[in-house]
């Protein structure tokens, strides 16, 4: 058995299945918490403790929060835009939130169509998203710029009609991008949508 | 504020000071552990509350252990090789345990000797060394290949005097290398060929 004993030992290989981190990577991450016992150790454990009690899933737009409602769905001010923008997971409803794009609100589908991985329209949150809809200006559609992503995209735009306004985010070159590092249709995408200076 | 409420945002914090993971890590570690609450989130929890209570360090040889003392030293068998390695940190000794060293006991000097970190013969666990050594047949010097810590094993030889057999790592161990990132088959290697100083 290795060194430190079977509660240590169980601890590295629980942190060891966190994205980003391997074997060798929480074992260090165990001994700085354990050297930093009551600065990193004790609130962590608390931390961990309270947030397994307090995350809920909204019941409404599917983002993570301690309270369901949401916040964002429980803001007034947030649905004064009429803006409702679309993500595939929470970690994109995060991403969007830190660009501060204003007073918005947001519908978490889950995942996207991947008729190879098994996943149809049944099992991504689809039919709230539908029910939501009339109730906003303009749905924006932000999935990633995936082939899964965009194929869809196409289907929520099918699924919601003509009568709905939907948009979707910008293709283009990104903020700091080199153009001899991006690929051919990004260009060109960039170049159709090209803005007057 | 950022989505997420309190309880999950200072869980990210936290977890961002772990080495090896940033605020976008954590956040995705964070993210990753709700979506699966009862396989990792709830055993990780209790893994961590667990290792909080257990976790004590040796006061013999300095190890991280859930008892005191620790595994290694309370384990008559370790004693018969008549070896003691000395290492830097608790990291190292892991790392030699994982080479499959043989019956051989350990001792942590908690850091290395740093006149540019002011960190001096009385900040690392070296009186008890010195207690120990005329028990051992042989003191093996296994600090990293690090100006400090040859330094460091310069000063402990000294520390010992000539009527001790100290010896250490053979070179074999990358110059400026760390023990923690080697492999086990140089370590092993390294141990074998050990020579006298």
């Amino acid at each position: 058995m290795p060194s430190g004993g079977p509660e240590i030992e169980q601890l590295i290989q629980l942190l060891a299945r966190l994205p980003g981190l391997g074997p060798r990577s929480a074992r260090r991450a165990v001994l700085h918490m354990i050297k930093r016992k009551e600065q990193l150790m004790l609130p962590l454990s608390a931390a961990l403790d309270r947030a397994v009690v307090a995350v809920k899933t909204c019941q409404i737009c599917g983002n993570v929060d301690t309270v369901s409602p949401c916040s964002i769905c429980a803001d007034p001010r947030r649905g004064e835009s009429g803006m409702l923008i679309v993500v595939e997971d929470v970690s994109d409803l995060w991403a969007l939130e830190r660009a501060g794009p204003g007073q918005v609100r947001y519908h978490v589908l889950g995942g996207v169509l991947s008729p190879l991985d098994g996943i149809g329209p049944d099992d991504l949150n689809l039919d709230t998203l539908v029910a939501r809809a009339p109730d906003y200006a303009e749905i924006v559609l932000a999935m990633n710029a995936t082939v899964d992503g965009q194929t869809t995209a196409h289907y929520i735009t099918d699924r919601l009609g003509p009568d709905t306004k939907v948009t979707r985010l910008a293709h283009g070159v990104p903020i700091g991008g080199e153009l001899d590092y991006l690929d051919e249709g990004t260009l060109s995408q960039a170049l159709r949508a090209r803005t007057q200076i």
